[in-house]
């Protein structure tokens, strides 16, 4: 067997690897993202390193289509980072090298990482929630990824507002309608008008964002009925929103309905910021 | 090929059935849901007169265990109605006569008559959502019924409260904060002191349930992408809903996400009535 490269495409940057059969990194590089034309010239000029690549993972920033058959799959889709929108990254690469390529979004890649060796290893119904920039999933159901008119965009569900939580939100769509508008790392400096990072534990800022992830997770229990819900993203390094988000999830839910153990059920990604590089490669393994 | 068999297992009343292998119905009939093990002496006696049954659809009122490898599979699950909590209803079935049965809930029952022959059956991503005496989801995810932990509970999603709306909800869970509390028949029929059925179409209850089964409708968009969703049971027989759930879907919705064209995308059930008992044929079927 070849080699297995591996996109991890961010909005601020771009990780690109490229592995043997065993997942054994051979070269890895990182560099910020640009205009997709210009990016995609660095990104090419990394793998054309390499002769002997059988596949390649890339798990993208969005909104980007994947639906198969569609005539702009493979394309970013409309966004507002410069020189992304109606982008065709996977026709890019395909006119680079005939090779297969695995496309789907950054948190499927992360997410399948999770499921494939992280936290979700054991289960085949998992969602993988990242609270960071932004909010979004990575869902897997019987084992395989979901999809259907789209990726899912789970970070845009609508929420109860908490209580005592005054501020307007800030989702450019639905205000302080949505979870990505209430509890988005954003959201929090704004609300609190300082850095995530430097709100104390003991602060009601977290039993407040607690409660809005406690009411996403009701909701996808609801309506998936996953195994285990794995949070990832920069807001939940927060070690204490573990046992803040179970407390509300159980008080919200109220006996309702039978889920696994709490401590075994909203859990922390288990691979880490590797996750993402991780899952480009496994997808790219599903190929060959 | 021999016959097929169904059983419309509802709170209510049954229905069970015989068909050939063209759904062409030989016997049918219905009775009111006594308790488990009378209901069943029922059903086993309406399907003893058929020597030829290959197999049988089972689609029951829950909540019930779908989990392949429980311990409890094929049982009833807790439940208010009494003579069914954990009720072995598929191990009476078994232990009657050893032959393949599929076995799942109403609304997915329901549900796959609407993906096989029904408003869905052009796609491959569905939520049959059913808004009556209670409110539940079949949903159809790449071709395959969706189930994790166990069936989905679509109906107790979390949902924002209407501005206008002061009713304290009757979900005995959660109150007003879910979708079932806040929008099944009873809820409407307890809010406004009359049977939905006399509510006449230009009453305010029909724009607050339309909001409210719009949001529920963007929350399963964001989290399924579903193709379709569409709508049975009792309360969607009111037309004028339609209208008014595509026009608050779109508001609530805020350009933020592409959905098929609204009139397309959230529909009224094709197969009537007689759904369920279809579903339990075409289940049936994929036994033999
Ligand atoms: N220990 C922490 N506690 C709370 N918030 C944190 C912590 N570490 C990072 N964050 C927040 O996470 C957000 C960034 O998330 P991240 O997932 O790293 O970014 P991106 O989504 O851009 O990849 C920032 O809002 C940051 O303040
Ligand atoms: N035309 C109608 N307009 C509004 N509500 C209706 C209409 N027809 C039936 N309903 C309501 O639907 C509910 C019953 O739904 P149904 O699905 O038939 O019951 P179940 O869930 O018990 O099977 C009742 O609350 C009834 O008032
Ligand atoms: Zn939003
Ligand atoms: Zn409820």
């Amino acid at each position: 067997m070849g080699l297995l490269g591996a996109i991890e495409a961010g909005g601020t940057k771009f990780v690109v690897a490229v592995a043997d059969e065993n997942y054994n990194v051979v070269e890895r590089t990182a560099f910020p993202t640009l205009d997709g034309e210009k990016t995609l010239d660095q990104v090419i000029a990394f793998f054309d390193k390499f002769e002997n690549i059988d596949a390649i993972g890339i798990a993208a920033f969005g909104p980007i289509d994947i639906v198969k058959g569609s005539q702009t799959y493979g394309y970013v889709l409309d966004t507002p980072k410069r020189g992304w929108s109606g982008y065709d990254f996977l026709g890019r690469m395909k006119a680079w090298r005939d090779i297969p390529f695995f496309w789907t979004t950054d948190v499927n890649g992360a997410g399948w990482a999770e499921f494939e060796t992280g936290a979700a290893k054991d289960v085949q119904n998992m969602v993988y929630l990242t609270v960071g920039t932004g909010i979004g999933a990575g869902i897997v159901s019987n084992g395989h990824l979901l999809s259907g008119y789209g990726h899912p965009e789970a970070g845009h569900i609508f929420l109860q507002k908490h209580p005592e939580d005054k501020y307007a939100g800030h989702c450019p769509f639905h205000g302080d309608n949505c979870l990505e508008g209430l509890a988005a790392g954003p959201a929090i400096e704004e609300r609190w008008g300082i850095s995530a990072k430097e709100i104390p534990d003991e602060d009601i800022a977290w039993k407040i964002e607690a409660y809005y992830i406690a009411q996403a997770a009701l909701d996808y229990t609801m309506i998936l009925r996953p195994e285990k819900i794995i949070l990832g993203g920069g807001v939940p390094h927060r070690d204490i929103l573990f046992p803040l988000i179970r407390e509300s999830f159980s008080e919200q839910m109220s006996d309702y309905l039978e889920v696994p153990d709490l401590d075994d059920y909203i859990v922390p990604v288990a691979n880490g910021d590797n996750a993402g590089i991780l899952g480009c490669f496994y997808l790219a393994k599903t190929l060959v």
